[in-house]
C-alpha cells in the first residue's frame, strides 16, 4: 500500500480521532490474532475470562455493552475452537457460567503482550504521565459513554 | 432498559475504553441522525464536506481509513437522500468530485450541535483543560493508529 499521508490534524473532532483509534485496533488485533484462529470480536471475551471466571454472558454484554448477539456469536466460536467452556448451573438452567479451558488459559500471555504492543505502538511519543492520563480521562469518557448508550438504547 | 451498574474501572485496557467510546457514539449519532434519514456512516462524510468541498472520494478513504465500500455506500445513500452531488470531472472522468446540496448545506448546523452534545455528554466531569489535553492525545494516538493501519494492510 502507498503511504499515504496523514490528515488526522487539531481541527479533526474527537469523535474521529476516537473511531479511528478503534478502527486501527480492530485491524491490528484481527493481524496478530488470525494466525492463532482468533478475531478482534473474541478478544473482549478472553481479556475479561483471564482477570475472573465463573461468569455468564450478560456479565460481558454488561461490561462491553456489546449487543448479546455479538457477544452470543463470539462465545460460541471460543467454545467451538476450544478456548472456553460454558457449564450449565444446575440450580439455574438458564444461567450458562463460562470459564478458560487449558488452551484458553495457555494463551492469555501471548493476548496481553498482543494488547501491550498495540498500546506500545498507539503511545508513541507520549510521556509515561501523558499515557496514565490519557487512560484516566478515556475511562470517565467510557463511563459517560456508557451513560448515553443507557439513555439512548 | 434495567440501569446496569458501570463496570469500567482503572483495570479496563485503554482498548476498552476506546472502544465503548466508539460504540457509544455510534448507538447515539444512529439515534439522533434517524429522524433526519441519515445514519452513524454518513456523518464523518458530511461533516468533512462542510469543511472542504470538491473531493474525490478516495480523500474520505484517507481521511477516515474507513474502506473503499463503506465510503462508497455512505457517499450513494448520501446521494439518494439529496444531501451530496457527485460531479464527473470532463478531464478525468475517473475522478468524481463530491460537493454538499442546499439541503446538504442546511443540515450541516445540526450536525455540528449533534456532535456538540456528544463532546459535552463524554467530556461530563472533565475540566475544560483535561478537555483540550483528551483532545491532543487522542489526536496523537490517531494519528498512531493510523500508521499501524498502514503498517498491517
Amino acid at each position: 500500500m502507498v503511504h499515504a499521508d496523514c490528515l488526522i490534524t487539531d481541527d479533526t473532532p474527537l469523535g474521529i480521532t476516537v473511531s479511528i483509534a478503534r478502527r486501527g485496533r480492530s485491524i491490528f488485533l484481527n493481524d496478530r490474532l488470525g494466525p492463532l484462529g482468533l478475531s478482534a470480536g473474541q478478544f473482549p471475551v478472553l481479556m475479561l475470562l483471564a482477570r475472573k471466571q465463573n461468569i455468564i454472558q450478560e456479565t460481558l454484554v454488561r461490561h462491553y455493552h456489546l449487543d448479546k448477539g455479538t457477544i452470543a456469536r463470539a462465545v460460541r466460536k471460543l467454545e467451538d475452537a476450544g478456548y472456553i467452556r460454558r457449564i450449565t448451573d444446575p440450580d439455574n438452567r438458564r444461567a450458562v457460567r463460562l470459564f478458560l479451558t487449558e488452551k484458553g488459559e495457555q494463551v492469555i500471555p501471548t493476548l496481553q503482550a498482543i494488547n501491550h504492543e498495540w498500546e506500545t505502538r498507539i503511545s508513541s511519543g507520549l510521556t509515561a504521565e501523558e499515557q496514565a492520563t490519557l487512560r484516566r480521562l478515556m475511562k470517565t469518557v467510557a463511563q459517560n459513554s456508557f451513560f448515553t448508550m443507557q439513555e439512548v438504547t
